[in-house]
């Protein structure tokens, strides 16, 4: 399944900017970075699990967020970009 | 169409905020805010058109990102909420 995450983690406390760290260098590992906090990519059943046990070993239930959308099995997804394109983005039509 | 739309703007100089708040504000009117940068919502051609023109003319071409996933129509998008939910958060499956 093709997914898009997106994650806002609380900075008000000391604690945020180790989590944030932690966070991205996980979605690193797992998906493509290409904006602030928003990461794409292919991901088999077993990797989102995976990812999933890793990442809420970090999040915070109560101040940060990660949204993940879950893009229907090799369902076309239009990409449009204004302003600065990053290479680093799949362009998948 | 269904549209998830991310952004990324620069604070570095002293325009970025009065730009994020801008940028911010008309997305506010075309879509529903689900988290930190980011805004998710149905979209015809011609208001995401409208969106794409009121947006450019703050975008700063060189420094500000704005992504925009177009979700094939009527194709079911799975949502997962690890974290913090936000009440306002569409959940269609």
């Amino acid at each position: 399944m093709y997914i898009i995450l997106v994650y806002d983690i609380s900075l008000e406390n000391e604690q945020g900017a180790r989590v944030l760290n932690r966070i991205f260098k996980i979605c690193k590992r797992y998906l493509t970075h290409i904006q602030n906090s928003v990461f794409e990519g292919e991901l088999t059943p077993v990797l989102m699990e995976k990812l999933k046990i890793e990442l809420k070993e970090f999040i915070r239930k109560n101040i940060d967020s990660v949204i993940i959308f879950e893009i229907p099995q090799n369902k076309k997804l239009k990409k449009h970009f204004w302003g600065k394109i990053d290479e680093k983005t799949s362009n998948f039509f």
